[in-house]
This record gives C-alpha cells, structure tokens and sequence, in this order.
C-alpha cells in the first residue's frame, strides 16, 4: 500500500503548512500586542475596515475551520458581525479588549487540536466535501484548508500593520 | 525506497502549492486590469508604499524564486530598486506600463519552469541551503519556497486593492 503510507517527505509537507500557520498565528499575535485598543478602533486606511473589525474577521475565519476538520466552533457568535455583516455596518458588540481574548482563545485552541491530527488524516477529505467528490479531487483535504487559511491571514495582516505608528 | 517514492498523496500537496500560487498570481493580475496607471501611482495609504512600488516589489519577490529553483532571473535589474530600496527613496527606473510587462514576463516565464519540475524534483532541497543543513531540515525543500511566497503575494494583495474605487 505505498499509496496510502504516510512517507518521510508527506511529514515533511505537513511540519511546512502547519509551520506556516503557526508562523503568521505569531506574527499577528505580535502585531497585537504592538497596536493600542485606540489604534485597533480606526480604519486601516481611510474608508476602509477599521482594525477591530479585521481582528475579529481573522478570529471567525480561524474559528470556522474547526467544523472543516470535525471539530465544533469554539466562537460561533462571530460568524455574523465579523463576516455576514460588513464594519460599517455592524454594531460594536464586542470590545477590542474581548477580541483580543476571543483570538487567543481560538488560535491556542486550534493549535491543540490541529497538533493532534494523525499524519494520514491531514490527507483525508475535509467536511465541507462529499466522498464522491473527494474521489475526484483528493486535494480537497484537511490540510489544504490551513494552506489556504495562511495566505488569507497574510491578506489581512498587510492591512492591518498600517495602524503601526510611522 | 518506500521513503523516497513520490506517492499519490506527494502528487496530491504538490497540486495544492501550485494551484495556490498559480490562484494568487491570477488574483493579482485580475487586479491590475481592474487598476489604471494613474491608481498605481498613489500610495495604498495615506505615507505607505504606492501602488507601482508594490508592483515592482512582487514582481522581482517572484523573479527572485527563479535562482532558488536552480534557474536564472528573468528580471535583476528590479532588484536593487524595488527591495533594497524603499519608495520613498526610489527615482521610478521604470513606468507603469514597463512594470506591468515585467511582471507578466517574470510569472509567464515562472509557470513554465514550476510546470516541467519532477515531483521528486520539489522536494529537494533549494539552492539556498547547504546539503548539511538540509539534512537536518528536510522542510527547506524547492516546494516551501513556492509555499511561502503564495502567502507574501496575499500580505500585498490585500493592500493594493485599496487602490480600487470605494
């Protein structure tokens, strides 16, 4: 069953994405703790999301890939405000202090169970694909969805570090 | 040489990481029909980098793959104007016009050599590594470098397309 075996080089390929991920996590993490809740409450640039709703988009986004590897949301009140609602106009119903714990508390959360993923299941499909789908694009799989998640939060982390004093 | 044999699933990661980067590539060129010449040439924000720099910097990012896979640069010149040098010290070496070939040039000239790699090929080591070290970190392969640079593309992408109309 070669195949089907997890080799040297497919651990290899999974220590890459999951470094990615924990790598941009960090990288944000020490973007937040450079940034004021002042500076968290204006536009990344004028007209645009102000830096509150980006960190609370990028928590949601993080949380909503619990259910893709069969885990359950640990942030599901987000989901609304934070996507289904643009910032201008949402309500504040969050402050950016209670962001901040709420992005912790998925990524650290994320992070345990991401960690305990068995080589061969990364390479399994992801739940928001069918099995005969799957058969068809296999690369429809666990681990695709934190690749994709990695660049995203890159998308959003190149905005965001314009609240950075000059 | 079960260790060394490029599996079904090998075939499967490689497929991510260039579909990945081959999806963001596209991403930026949508984007750059969607911008004039004129939007390239304001800054992203108000004291950021201006459009046309970002463009030149992605541009020779992804011109500088090329000697890490083992093959020329297509575009050197960019080098020292658009990463050694910030905007606000650069004189334009090049129009807009001229930098929108240049990217083109580069990525056409990329997709062909990523298209004619072996599987085997992306998993081994890049040029900036020493076999020694590779030996340690097997992670540091041809592949990772792709991997990467699909999420420094997005940190960009994400502030360039401020440059669109609100």
């Amino acid at each position: 069953m070669i195949e089907n075996s997890v080799t040297k080089q497919q651990e290899v390929i999974i220590k890459m994405v999951l470094d990615a991920w924990h790598l941009k996590v960090s990288q944000f993490d020490k973007l937040l703790v450079e940034l004021s809740d002042e500076q968290l409450l204006k536009e990344v640039a004028p007209g645009r999301n102000r830096g509150i709703y980006l960190l609370g988009h990028l928590t949601t986004l993080a949380d909503s890939i619990f259910p893709l590897l069969g885990f359950e949301k640990q942030a599901p009140h987000l989901w609304k405000p934070f996507v289904q609602t643009s910032d201008k106009d949402s309500a504040d119903v969050l402050t950016v202090a209670e962001l901040r714990q709420e992005w912790i508390k998925v990524t650290t959360m994320l992070w345990e169970k991401i960690a305990a993923i068995s080589s061969n299941e990364w390479f399994e499909r992801h739940s928001a694909i069918s099995e005969e789908d799957f058969l068809k694009e296999p690369h429809r799989n666990k681990l695709n969805i934190v690749l994709s998640r990695v660049s995203h939060v890159d998308y959003h982390l190149g905005q965001i570090q314009f609240l950075k004093a000059r």
